[in-house]
């Protein structure tokens, strides 16, 4: 590796390999997380729909071919395994120091792990959740992009209390934004409301998949900033990410809910999320 | 490894290693950036020390023993080699997928790269810089750490016109708070004044050995939140990191010094680190 004399992992020589990658030493990169269930990658288009264009954001260059290698990517390296979870990174080349990239040019990583498997009642009952200490910071050259920074993700599970299937987390003005891996949908009077995510926060697949779902249930949307007291103030809450689907929400800290709500219900049969049980 | 099916990258199997580090897939750790110089390393316990405080602030167990490993594993990968830069990571361990720790143990990686060249003129005659496009975000629990999620440095570098020898960084406020990859440092009247760090940006070692001779020469000194207004009106301007040691600021845009300032001076004086020519 050009300019690499040494290196060391744990005082024995390794191989550098992706030790000199930007994603390690910057984060340079963004991600997506799949599922395959029962021999099915779901919705493999929208999640690279989406891969790439937070990789332009970044404006990290990939080829009109990049969508195309990572399909036959993703098929290869799960060949053969029924249910995954399968999680794509693509990071910017180059592996010299300093923080000014050398390319624009993407790897793209493709790893396939054993799905996770959770009580059935997450869906049926409900999950408990408190809100994080952690403020998520504002950066609107970031926010909405499904990148490799996550510290305040690691932070907020690192110091949230035993036993909960979420960590609710709002911005420094105490905004309601997202879960710690999940998006945030609140339910009130009929009307079904999910943050703005103009200055922080992860736009996930299946907060547009839940957003399409309410349009065609004729249930209306607001998209925009939101206080935290609209969540505790909300008739339903739930969550959502490409692995769990929807999830509703039974507590935030003292606050409870009787869950599903009507509304929640509603969005997961049409949905039809598969459940990892 | 646990959990893991498959690895590809570019398309082709690869051995996971470091694939699966918790700093490539969150930025999950902390670093530092060390010169050695003619045989020597500099400033290693201060390294080592802040480094640890760092790690600390991360919730990364480091056992007393992780400053003597680091420090004998810095010899060894250096061995033989007279002039290079050192750069050593502390990443938090375990392979598993999820944002939640399954450990807190770190793992120490140690590089070892060739030294960079710079033209005398950038100590002599100072360097030529501009005000990034890029806000810092403000992040207190993560302000003042070194870690590894730098993605905001990226892109102001990303963005930076061409020909600079530095990008300067404000925050969301217009607060200056640092070089794109150093500390900033003003005089006025002369008073030395770096920016507070208690919600952005990094407190590099050579910031703190700059602020130990100011102390030394009797220079009055103010570390405080510093409206960018402040920097353009300054008599002088620096910026440090441990590879350059001082480096004055002759422009930031179109605004103009006739560098080094004296205070400047006296300070590289005191401070006599090498320079990389």
């Amino acid at each position: 590796v050009s300019g690499l004399h040494a290196f060391l992992v744990n005082g024995l020589p390794a191989e550098p390999g992706l030790a000199m990658s930007r994603g390690l030493h910057y984060g340079d990169g963004v991600f997506r997380t799949l599922l395959k269930h029962e021999g099915r990658v779901l919705d493999v288009d929208l999640q690279l729909r989406k891969l790439l264009d937070d990789a332009a954001a970044l404006q990290l260059d990939t080829s009109d071919s990049t969508a195309t290698l990572l399909a036959a990517e993703i098929v290869k390296a799960s060949a053969g395994i029924t249910t995954a979870v399968i999680k794509i990174l693509l990071v910017r080349g180059g592996q010299g120091r300093g923080y000014a990239p050398q390319t624009d040019r993407a790897d793209r990583l493709v790893f396939v792990y054993a799905a996770p498997r959770y009580p059935e009642c997450h869906w049926t009952e409900g999950i408990d959740t408190a809100r994080s200490e952690i403020a998520i910071a504002a950066q609107p050259a970031l926010a909405g992009i499904k990148h490799l920074n996550r510290l305040e993700q690691v932070l907020a599970y690192r110091s949230a209390p035993s036993g909960l299937q979420e960590i609710m987390l709002c911005d420094d003005k105490g905004q309601a934004i997202c879960g710690g891996r999940s998006n945030l949908f609140c339910v009130a009077n009929g009307l079904l409301m999910t943050p703005d995510l103009a200055r922080s926060g992860v736009r996930g697949v299946m907060r547009d998949k839940v957003l399409a779902c309410a349009a065609q249930l004729n249930i209306g949307v607001r998209i925009e900033a939101m206080p935290w007291s609209r969540v505790e103030q909300a008739d339903e809450v739930f969550v959502t990410n490409s692995l769990i689907g929807i999830w509703p929400v039974r507590s935030i800290g003292a606050r409870c809910w009787s869950a599903p709500g009507p509304v929640t219900t509603a969005l997961t049969q049409a949905l039809a999320h598969p459940r990892l049980t």
